[in-house]
C-alpha cells in the first residue's frame, strides 16, 4: 500500500503516523479514539481510511514502526558513531538519559499490548528493531577493534547480544522497579568489558580507567 | 489471611495454588474459569471462597508468587552454590535449559497480563523475585571472591545488577525471537567478565583490578 503512494501522499501518511503518535504517547493506546487522531491530524474520515484502509490495529502497526525507529534515532549520531571509548561514553549517558525522561511509559509497549504482542506484525518490528539496534552495536565495538583498543578475537557477535540482551533487561526491570540502577549497571559493565578485552591486557601497564589512546 | 490459616489451612491452600498454575499453564489465563480450577483441584465454592475472598484476581495473585518462587527453585541447587567456575558451568545450563524449554510461554507474564502489570501487587511479586535472584548472584561473585577466583575489587551489587539485567532481557528477546542466543551470550559473556576480572589481573600492578580509589 505505502509502495503505491506519491511523494505527497507518502508525506500525509507519515504526518498522521507522526500525529497519532503524539496523542498516543499522551493519553495512551485505550484513551485515544480515531476521532481524536483525526481531529490532532487534521484529517478526514476518508483520508484517513485511504492510508489505513484496514483500520485501527494497522494504524497503530505503522505507529508502531515509527516509534522502533524513534528508538535509534535517539541514541544518534552516538550511536552510528561508536568508534572510541568518548563516544561509547556518550552513548552510553543518552541511553540512560532517553529511558530515564521516558519513566516507566513505553509507547512501543502499550501499541503491542493493543495489536497483540505475538502478531507477526509486532515481532517483525521488534525483531528488525532488535537486529539493527545489534548490528549497529556490532559495527562499534568492530570500530575499536579496528582503532586496536579492543582485541580482535573478541567475539563481537555474541558481545554485541549480550550488550542488547542487558539494555534490554535493564530497561524492563525500570519499568518494573522505577530505578534506572539496572540499565546502568548492564551498560557500565558492557564497557568495562569490551576494555577488559581489550590489547590493554596485552600490553599491560594501563587499567580500564586510563584514557586509551 | 494466609498468616490465619492453621497447618491443614496452609496446606489445602497451597494444593490449592499448585492445581491452578498448572491448569493456568496448561490452558492460558484467558481460557480457564475458577470452575476448572475446582474442578482439577477438588475443591468446592465455599472452599475457594474461604481462601480466596478477594476472588478470581487474588488466586491469580497467589500463583504469580508460586510461579515467581519456582523460577529460583527451578535454578537450585546452582543458583545457591555458586562458588566455583563449574558450579557457574552447571548453572548457566541450567537456566538456558529452563527458558528453552519454557519457549514463548511465560507463565508469570500472563498472569500479570491479567492481572494488571503495574498492579502493586504484580510489582511486589517482580520485586521480590529481582532482589532475591540478583542477592543470589552477588552471594555467588562473593563466594568466587572469597576463593581467590575472582578480584576483591569486583563491585558486586553492579555486576549482579547487570548479570540479572542481561538474564532478564536474553529472556524478553527469547520471547520475540524464539531463539535463545540472547541469553546464551549474556550468561556467557557475563561469567567471562568475572574470569577477566579475576585475581590474575589484580596482582599484576595495572589493570581493571586494580583498586581504583
Amino acid at each position: 500500500m505505502a509502495q503505491a503512494l506519491t511523494a505527497k501522499g507518502r508525506a500525509t501518511r507519515a504526518r498522521i503516523v507522526e500525529g497519532a503518535a503524539e496523542v498516543l504517547r499522551a493519553h495512551g493506546v485505550a484513551g485515544t479514539t480515531l476521532d481524536d487522531i483525526r481531529g490532532r491530524t487534521g484529517t478526514s474520515k476518508s483520508q484517513l481510511f485511504h492510508y489505513f484502509p484496514d483500520g485501527k490495529d494497522a494504524l497503530l502497526l505503522a505507529v508502531a514502526r515509527y516509534e522502533a525507529d524513534r528508538v535509534l534515532a535517539d541514541q544518534q549520531p552516538h550511536l552510528g558513531r561508536l568508534d572510541s571509548w568518548e563516544s561509547w561514553g556518550r552513548w552510553r549517558d543518552v541511553v540512560v538519559e532517553r529511558y530515564e525522561l521516558q519513566g516507566d511509559q513505553c509507547p512501543l509497549g502499550a501499541l503491542f499490548l493493543q495489536v497483540g504482542r505475538s502478531s507477526p506484525g509486532a515481532r517483525a518490528i521488534v525483531t528488525e528493531l532488535m537486529r539493527q539496534w545489534q548490528e549497529q552495536l556490532a559495527r562499534g565495538i568492530r570500530a575499536l577493534q579496528g582503532n586496536g583498543l579492543v582485541s580482535a578475537d573478541l567475539d563481537v557477535g555474541r558481545t554485541s547480544a549480550a550488550l542488547l540482551a542487558g539494555i534490554q533487561g535493564g530497561v524492563s526491570l525500570m519499568m518494573s522497579t522505577g530505578d534506572s540502577a539496572h540499565l546502568r549497571a548492564a551498560l557500565d559493565t558492557g564497557i568495562e568489558h569490551l576494555r577488559l578485552s581489550g590489547p590493554g591486557r596485552a600490553r599491560t601497564s594501563c587499567g580500564p580507567g586510563t584514557p586509551l589512546p
